[in-house]
């Protein structure tokens, strides 16, 4: 029989089995109208995960895929455009706006690092205002959640757009599109969206739209007027053959998302990062991502010096069936990373902490046994008592 | 109950239910060895689909996502391009080739048309060569499917790169890539290749990555660069987060495409077309495709002038659960078209005959009744007797 699989990775996360069962209905047509009344709700609701009055733009695409559209609607060659980055996907952001031929303007932190709101202002001063400003929301590969609220409170008022890449915060963490002047965010459906890779989302404001009348760069897949004409139409409508089957399943996620309501998923994700840290802490590991509340996405966790933390996650994954990951970039091989985003209880915590711990005991590290489960537990609380 | 649901269209078509099954599976991770593994063995299968020893590109994205990436990864603002297309997908590679600044030479044929290989000869002569030819192989908009290899022989030996929309006629009719000096060949995951949508494949020659060196329109996630470099790590890795649940049923469609073999593919793609012509003809209606073995892919039917034949589709739809589509662009509500590419047999083209033969006489067209069916089936024929 084959091992049992655990998979606690901050994206592809675990999918409910009923998204499954939705991605695997027989195929129909995207020009049918079962399948565009469907589309209907479906972009009738999703602006509430954006906490947004903004057009959410469905793309048949990775993540990467829907923030070069963000680049590539709103920015000409020349433009000037600050990107905070502080890990493995704010480096992104700068390749991709280098790529589009963008001046850019990296405000570098070191990796784990939290960008400074008041830094960045300070910046965009100097500079004299920027075409827009790249934000990543939560840092995935470091563990890091941004304080967006404040940091666009600083940027807004510029004239600068405010870019942000949320596809590892969107429905796991506060983030309120229109409330924080946020022009673009980008998220990506196998995060806390609970489905499978291959979609991705971008919300966008009437600015950002204005500037994608403006910009020069080009583009046709990625489109924003082709992808939200048809969104627009009535019913909406495709630009382009999309992902049925991982559509069908994010109609689904989303029904379970909004059921429980925004403020429950938020508040589910800090208890599960609050057990994360609780447990990693009880077995005397160092926390490499901020000890607090707001960095509930992905708990990342440092490993002893004289381990590979790779050859910790194969280990994992090789005498328990638990997926984890290590660490990208430059924390390869110092750090292991949990992820709690989505479809996660705290089970799957404890799972991970457990086959860590025995990974760890395995390879001969020192460190505390037995208690991080119990940590764990009594950091999620549940508040129900036993009668 | 919900009524019975029969889906005969050229795209997206049915799914094996091994395939959905396959796509249904608990989600794992696309860095785990697993899935690396499974990749290594789609990356070694996937080019006997296209008949070549070029690699294969893999992007999370629909048909035209790949067809984008021939023209950004090889085309530079500037470069003359020669377009030849008859129908609405020849037109949509000079859209996307105009989008990226190509100087666009666009011989463009009446759709319905099949475009020529004297005259894009005689054309190229007349450029003085083209930095590239594209051309649409099968036309799904009006069931011509080109004579791939005489037009390619003319192109051949001009200098010119040939790109090839192959994303209907790809594992449905013969197409030699290398044989044939094709640079670059597309195709999408929810034709002929049995999958849900979402996935596009791009072979590409060394002559064609040449030109990717050289191409200065910007490119990110459809770099292909950065794909190739990915695919060609040992194991195969993905370059951003892969569609993992189409990929793995990708997996399981083309170990059942190759498992018959793909001249057996091509000869069931042949059979279904003629039967489906046949119940055409049996019904007294008038073909738009050409009624010839080639066009294997969709047939295209005249409906009769009085009727809408949007309003046919709708009707078919409602009263009887079957899905063919109608015309796109000029030749909306003047045909309708079934598709018989992929997980189709004899019994999905009698099932879209009947439905139609029901739908037109429901309308009051002048048909004849009964004879579609058994058409169908003898020129399908089989060569088994029942013993």
């Amino acid at each position: 029989m084959p091992e049992k699989q655990y998979l606690v990775t901050p994206g592809p996360t675990p999918v409910p089995p009923e998204v499954l069962a939705a991605t695997a209905r027989p195929m129909i047509h995207h020009r049918g109208p079962d399948y565009r009344r469907m589309l209907a709700r479906l972009f009738e609701r999703l602006p509430q995960l954006w906490q947004t009055a903004n057009d959410v733009l469905l793309f048949t695409a990775a993540g990467t895929g829907a923030m070069e559209s963000a680049v590539a609607n709103t920015c000409s060659p020349g433009d000037r455009v600050l990107v905070a980055s502080a890990g493995y996907f704010g480096e992104r952001w700068a390749a991709i706006a280098s790529r589009y031929g963008c001046d850019v303007v990296h405000l570098r932190y070191a990796w784990g690092e939290t960008p400074d709101a008041a830094q960045i202002g300070a910046k965009l001063e100097e500079m004299g205002g920027a075409h827009a400003v790249l934000l990543t929301h939560s840092e995935t590969s470091t563990g890091v959640v941004l304080d967006l609220r404040e940091l666009a409170g600083r940027v807004a008022g510029s004239g600068a757009l405010i870019l942000v890449d949320a596809i590892s915060s969107l429905a796991a963490v506060p983030l309120e599109t229109d409330a924080w002047g946020l022009d673009v965010v980008v998220t990506s459906s196998h995060k806390a969206l609970m489905c499978p890779p291959g979609l991705s989302l971008v919300s966008v404001s009437p600015a950002a739209l204005a500037a994608a009348g403006r910009a020069t760069s080009p583009r046709f897949y990625l489109d924003w007027e082709t992808t939200l004409k048809a969104q627009r139409s009535s019913p909406p409508d495709s630009a382009f053959s999309p992902a049925i089957s991982l559509i069908l399943g994010l109609d689904v996620a989303v029904d379970m998302i909004l059921g429980d309501g925004l403020d429950a998923a938020f508040e589910r994700h800090r208890r599960l990062g609050r057990a994360c840290r609780a447990g990693v802490k009880a077995m005397g590991l160092e926390l490499f991502s901020p000890d607090e509340d707001r960095a509930a996405v992905v708990t990342a966790i440092r490993t002893p010096p004289d381990l590979d933390s790779s050859a910790v996650v194969l280990a994992m994954r090789e005498s328990s069936g638990v997926t984890i990951i290590g660490g990208q970039g430059e924390l390869k091989g110092k750090i292991v990373r949990i992820g709690h985003i989505g479809y996660v209880d705290v089970f799957d915590i404890t799972t991970a902490l457990a086959a860590l711990e025995k990974a760890l005991a395995d390879a001969g590290a020192e460190i505390e046994r037995g208690a991080a489960t119990t940590a764990a537990l009594e950091a999620y609380g549940d508040g129900v008592p036993v009668s």
